[in-house]
């Protein structure tokens, strides 16, 4: 096996769409995966942390793979995130994913308790063991029990179906760490980042791509930073950085995540309803305020054009805008 | 409504014993049930974080609580964790333990994501102002959103449902701010703590009791704190408590938590299976020894007898031997 | 030896006023050390945190703890802190503070650098074997190293000249660890806390005493808790407690520390000076407003009385109006 | 003003080398500061963390810069850290070193107590407003209060004097946010890392250079990246940072920090002297099995030449060698 097989490129850990009713908006969902994959997103990444796979139930995560799996086609990779409540639970969904036919599955640390690096391996070395499908660990240290560098690379040794990292830590010497720790043995493992305030520096570093809720919103500059990066054009991808951050900066910090997310895609015409997390009175008032913001953001970067797929070649013009402005 | 009607003494977060395959043992259940009634803890708190609710399905969190109130037969209060994937899971589940007759329930902040106060309040008024059932705020923040003192206060005032706050953080001056500022205008508001380490300041500073993972193994011990703490025996207490500590401390140190509170019920004779997250070889290996010197700590604590409900007095008996070795 | 010996009672870690010019202003240290010994508390304590040791120069550290064991004359012992740039530097100065006098002194754990268990064992083995006087080891988490509860036994155990320990980590648990740990083979060794928050839970747990920053505001009430403690009145003792807690809040969220205890100090009628740290604008405006605040939960703590050592019992006073209140 | 002015390229936080009697060891500085811009670091700076001027007295500050400045003899630029025990103490040291010739000045922020970011700014504010010589802030949060960027923002805002911030949190997106707040309205701002685990990255991201411990270590390597990253071969830098990495994991992991990179130092043949910092028995037997593998890994970066400023060109020798290895 060799690199070229890597997964890689700027995946989308999509937001999932509900209705008035909080139920998941199976239309919606179809039309904003063919939305993204005429933007160019090299994959789909459903029941992330972006959406929201914890306020789901089991049959309904289940539902939203079918979904996205039926409506992407094939043409672009669909990695599934598959925890479950327990190791036979996930199992369980990883194998049914794998039947639906995702490219592999992605699976967050166990999270809740902290869990110990060894405990981290047992869970994720029986999981691997058993399934029938290949797997992503995912590593994101705010939400879930940390995976180590040490864990990643015994796992990686020791089990062929595990294929690549997700790591949202942020941690770039980390992320080098791990590089430098794997690829010599696994040149088929791939690496991929999720804190998009990042990117640059992490695919500068050896990453094979991302997966990153910006890209939900913006996947136009998300996909030109990754071809800057691919053709060596460290600058003009450090200026597209310098653009990605303040908007990341904004839906980060805007209500309780991914609410920020949430109005990015109402920024570019698509309506992913009121999220399953009550909201107060005074954080509605803020959050039509964060609107305006990030609508004002997101128009800065995409030139005002709220859902425009018959663009001729959005990146370009993008990279020309910045150029221009930072002159 | 008076301070009679408090939710008092000590409660016991029970573990959930399962079987060869994994699955849930109810006749273990039901036995460990009555001991913990015979040994004389105040109330039963099924899936609590040490009967790893998140690790049982929805369907098995139901049957759990069904189990323990049919067989408590209305000897004891039930408090029942009710947290689910969303506020509307939760909430069915609040009225279906309702209708079973449970007491109350308990309800983690939301987990995984780390909500912002104002969205801890949101998400627990909703419940509140619509199930019809009694509800415990449960703050561990360790694991989950913290529920910090402004945000207890307004649930205590806003939602008369809410009746009571476990509190597991520990922190003595926070759980003396909530008492100072909730209990003059709600006298019918319990304050429980779930740090068994400071079990005796606790009750001291004027908690009304424990969820304390410790009862479930050591019954008698965690009773004879309370009640020498009601009787006004400080030094007893004092002393019981030196006793509970390096117990606990063994305990929630041994592998994953709740493995060691595992280790100590089985050093009473109550073996609740081998749990449901996988564990290494080097992980069993050294809860091998760590069985050995909790066993060795519980027979200290209950002269060893493993399960003896026959015993005609084991508090005073433990008082008393406690007194002897500290004279 | 025996526990006759340890060190016990209220210590006060007193301010240090400074002059319109900065500097040290020994006519006031003079008259505020009198006041407290005239309000009864069991000790001083000069070049602790809240006497800002490290915002003065070696030189000014030294003449801080000549006048204050000069104006003590033997009524109540001194408790040097002592810690300088280096081990030779503390040395020499434990030296020098012991040829003046004092009981013993108290060394901060090695700050700015975070020092492992074997660094920090190092640091005060190096200082014990070497000095003519008796220590006291200071841990204080929040701003240096850590001291662990296997470093003060090791500690303990290998260095007769270390005589006790000012916790001021508020780890209720940990403070009984170390007295479990200690206290049979060292019963001379003196545990005393510096969280004023948790002071009676500490007294109650067996601690001797504590070094707390609100005595130097309210000498009569943390007089009053450590005599409830004494007199197994614990009830009093708790009610005392909470008095205290909210005016400690107060003063530990003013400002930078020690700001809000010298906005104590001058509620009772102690003007401080201005501090060594520069103060922005609105930090002066946000101090005024706190003054107020502070000044009120003063009076009502005291009665109003801003500084009358003359008052013939104040300690059973404020019991009696605790007591009124909380009837 | 242009960015022709900026503090640029790679400083190295010097060691301070100490005789068998702890003393500054003043030859050996010498010698240690010719060799190092013999090696072609880019400016010298006594008196930082890695100097570990908090273990060094006020008049040992300043023999060390004085002997660093008279040494350089204008070669290169001095940027003398000139954190004193408060404000006013730390502006004259600042006036000090102006004096005596340094480019500027280096200040950390408070220590000890953690400031908020309004007691940062008027600290910084009342030095800046007053000195005599330029100052560059240093924000190093794992030991100091944080300096954020909306605090560095304002004073870059309101104070000529402050020229430049060293920044050793790692923060790469902190880095990005604090040059796209400041270099537009102050292009003379200068930005350093201080974290060289993240070395390339920052420069990428627009950093103007760094203050790395690991340059007094291996110069040829730290000055090899920054050339590499000038002439835009990204590529090339990246594989340096990967031969970078380890040997910074390695010495930062060592002992107590500086520890490791005296043991780097060694390898290179410039023996420092044991410290100042007490070591325990065991932590010297560690001290000594460490020094093995760093002697090992320092090797690997410069192919055995302990001290050989008479190379022609190690620069490219050692991107050759990495070329070769990574072919």
């Amino acid at each position: 096996m060799t690199n070229r097989d890597r997964i890689a490129g700027i995946l989308t850990p999509n937001l999932t769409p509900v209705d008035g009713l909080g139920r998941v908006d199976e239309d919606r969902l179809r039309g904003y995966v063919d939305w993204l994959i005429e933007q160019g997103v090299d994959g789909l990444y459903p029941n992330g942390s972006t959406g929201e796979f914890i306020r789901f139930t089991a049959e309904e995560r289940r539902r939203i793979v079918q979904i996205v799996v039926d409506q992407v086609r094939g043409r672009v990779p669909v990695l599934a995130g598959a925890a479950e409540a327990n190791a036979r639970e996930t199992i369980a969904a990883c194998d049914a994913y794998g039947a639906m036919g995702v490219h592999a599955v992605a699976i967050v640390a166990p999270y809740y308790y902290r869990l110990s690096p060894e405990g981290v391996y047992a869970y994720f070395r029986e999981i691997a063991d058993t399934v029938t499908v290949d797997v992503t660990l995912y590593n994101i240290p705010l939400f879930a029990s940390p995976i180590d560098v040490e864990t990643v690379r015994r796992l990686a040794f020791d089990c062929p179906r595990v294929i690549g990292i997700k790591d949202s830590s942020g941690d770039l010497p980390n992320m080098m760490r791990m590089i430098a720790a794997i690829r010599p043995q696994r040149p088929d493992f791939s690496f991929l980042t999720g804190w998009d305030a990042a990117l640059v520096p992490m695919l500068v570093a050896g990453a094979d791509g991302g997966t990153n809720a910006t890209s939900g919103v913006v996947p136009e500059l998300t996909g030109a930073i990754y071809q800057a990066v691919q053709e060596k054009r460290i600058d003009d991808a450090i200026e597209l950085q310098y653009q990605l951050l303040p908007l990341f900066d904004a839906m980060i910090s805007t209500g309780e995540f991914p609410e920020g997310f949430r109005a990015g895609a109402r920024a570019r015409g698509w309506e992913m309803g009121s999220g399953r997390q009550p909201t107060s009175k005074s954080q509605q008032a803020n959050l039509a305020n964060s609107q305006a913001e990030i609508q004002r953001l997101v128009a800065q970067v995409t030139g005002g054009m709220p859902s425009r797929p018959e663009d001729a070649d959005p990146i370009s013009e993008i990279v020309q805008r910045v150029l221009q402005q930072l002159g």
